[in-house]
């Protein structure tokens, strides 16, 4: 009987390596790239994992003819690694010869072999599998790659236990219109906007708990700020003493994802060029502070008191910005009618919340508060809503049978991503966008 | 302005760095789990995050009255950690006093704090929030989360990019009628039974890539093994020379995240008592001889030439058990017709194609194969099984354009994590099981 044995060994070499190699022929695989032809020579960029490696091809030495050499051909590159120092890797990568695996059927309709696509971003997204093979356009997702290893090894470190919640769901823990049904074998299921009733449960279970993982919303805006599916980073923790714990638990988290980042994503912040910002202090407002501040400032009239415009979220993060050099502002104190039923009113007044979100460079990234622990008072809250308590009964089993005062956070992953790049839209962020035009691909 | 520093001072000490603090007196936080009376003294257990921790009352020492103390209360212990050889921490915790955070409305009303919860599924189920605050509950998901995060562990060293894809799609991957619809905006879309087709994409995008995330399956059956919404372990690789390459890799994927949980979880190992499978190598046999071995030792008719019966699963686990030792079987060469549209069919038997489940434990947890990564072929493929290939525009992009031989696989987590248990029902490793009959919790 034949048996796996689980080793695996591979004739090629990965790249990253290859400075073991110098003075050796190697063999490496990738996709062609781009192919630069000199006078007498070419360069043949290759394509791997995570770098476009330069291979020399010389007429002399290359046994392959360079003209049937097509881009986004995969191959395997027989090289011999030369030893050069004006190389900033320190080495050449002459080729001997090149075998190849497969060969593309047409030629790439849109140009994804420069320094970026240049191209609308409809475009973009329509040839999505063949566009992020762009360098800059796959950096991105390295980069978001990065952000979310940072923060789960952050909430690791301070024993978050992860976990895995439904997506379908029975109710919607946001409450509004914005949400998707589903036929579920004859019911009405719905889509979670959050995973706020499982982590809240988790809570009584784990004490501290986190989740990454799709949610959705049936918004119909058509902005740049909003996807109808995305990637929420949630945790929540219990035995807080205030919500201000919530907000300094994710200034340590965002701290530590960028010094992750700094540490093991350096190519991709050079290549994409990305500004990072300095995470030492953040300033709290009040919202309607907050709001009084812009209108004052910015010689503008308060249309709305209960929420913010997107363009009050900009102000306010260039005034902050101004003021203190923070990218970031926490505003707090949300009024409690804009706020979910199971967000805790403050003790002094019974019309704030002690909720919080956090603005980075001109928009809100995250919305977070210390939740309602006791079963009365839930049920009180719930009842004033004229909510339908039996629906929530099983939500409500955690306060009934013991719970500890907690609360915590949704990080919208595409946001914060879009935002540290500084791009215009956040579906630059998202790798298949999902929004009220789009389903494709 | 008040700034957030993102310094986080708790008075309170992690439960296991208590042995730090012997000869000194601590705070310490969690739930009452249970309250023992002895005769002049009592056991309170605390709930922490990971341990359940006892603590001694005394009636001269502690400044709380024991009759008040209710259980699943959250609270803070202030202990006297003293010195105690015959304990095998090495300390005792005396309680000086208890300050009660927050107490329940109403105790529980199925006993959870017993050395099980002894009760049926459905009622376990049913108050799913308040079960898994059992030990023995809770360590399941924390063995789960052992089990991803030796899988996270491997799957990054051997450079594999972790990637997010959408869970709203347009077109089903696996076909056949087990989807669930979505009204969208308008529009007919689907919930993605896997990530097929999107982590192909990325394969020529980054090479090697991974995600752990739902997928859904409208099956009507009401069996052990079978869940609606579970998540599902994929990885695709690009550059392979052949599909066992594949197998080599989950050998090692699944013998690092075995030693992972050793190295990481033993105390969840030891109260769950789980037997951890060795993995040295793991035996492989074809389809077709895996049936007729079936047959031929336990006197079985055959009845389905093209798939396994459940029963076949669990004799032919039963059979290589005896015969190897080993707790896995990778079956190979499944026929063309029962698998989708982009398996690569073998060159010596186009009725063949190469790809494999992974048994364990009398359970399929793994279905992977090689695909076709040629345009032409993809596209005679789908002609003969008469597909819309307009649907699938998108989807061709990547072959049309340039795709590197490449395969991969999908593990579902909650069997997995099941087997490894050896629980009857793979609902018991499901933190909140959606089934036909099960939307809530």
């Amino acid at each position: 009987m034949i048996k796996i044995t689980g080793n695996l060994e591979k004739v090629t070499v990965e790249v990253e390596e290859l400075s073991n190699y110098i003075g050796k022929t190697v063999q490496i695989h990738g996709s062609i790239y781009k192919i630069r032809k000199m006078s007498d020579f070419a360069f043949v960029l290759l394509r791997a994992k995570r770098e476009i490696v330069q291979c020399v091809y010389s007429k002399g030495m290359t046994r392959f003819p360079l003209e049937e050499l097509e881009e986004e051909s995969c191959v395997i590159v027989t090289a011999y690694v030369q030893e050069e120092s004006r190389s900033k890797k320190g080495y050449d990568l002459q080729i001997q010869n090149i075998e190849v695996l497969s060969k593309p059927e047409d030629p790439s309709p849109i140009v994804i072999n420069n320094k970026y696509v240049d191209t609308s971003i409809e475009k973009l997204l329509d040839f999505r599998p063949i566009t992020l093979r762009n360098e800059k356009e796959r950096a991105i997702f390295k980069i978001q790659e990065g952000i979310v290893d940072g923060i789960r090894e952050f909430l690791k470190k301070e024993k978050f236990t992860e976990i895995r919640t439904p997506k379908i769901v029975y109710a919607g823990a946001e409450g509004g219109a914005n949400i998707f049904h589903l036929d579920y074998f004859g019911k009405i299921a719905y889509l979670a906007q959050s995973p706020q009733f499982y982590k809240q449960m988790m809570v009584g279970v784990y004490e501290r708990v986190f989740e990454i993982a799709p949610v959705y919303r049936a918004e119909k805006h058509d902005t740049s700020r909003h996807l109808n599916e995305y990637t929420s980073v949630d945790f929540e923790m219990g035995y807080i003493d205030s919500f201000e714990e919530i907000m300094q638990t994710e200034t340590m988290m965002l701290r530590h994802s960028v010094q992750y980042l700094e540490q093991y994503y350096e190519t991709e912040i050079n290549l994409l060029k990305i500004k990072l910002p300095v995470i030492n202090e953040i300033p709290v407002i009040k919202f309607i502070e907050a709001k009084e501040l812009v209108a004052k400032e910015y010689y503008r009239k308060i249309n709305d008191y209960d929420d913010f415009e997107p363009e009050e979220e900009k102000l306010l993060c260039r005034w902050i910005k101004k003021e203190t050099g923070s990218d970031f502002v926490f505003v707090t104190c949300y009024p409690s009618k804009k706020r979910p039923f199971y967000a805790m009113e403050s003790k002094e007044n019974k019309e704030e919340t002690l909720s919080f979100d956090l603005l980075f460079r001109g928009l809100e990234i995250t919305t977070g508060g210390q939740r309602i622990h006791s079963y009365q008072e839930q049920i009180e809250k719930m009842r004033k809503r004229e909510m339908d308590i039996e629906q929530f009964e099983s939500y409500l089993m955690m306060h009934r049978y013991g719970m500890p005062p907690h609360g915590g956070l949704g990080l919208g992953l595409e946001r914060f991503t879009s935002r540290l790049l500084e791009q215009e839209n956040v579906r630059l962020s998202t790798l298949f966008p999902r929004d009220i035009n789009r389903l494709v691909p």
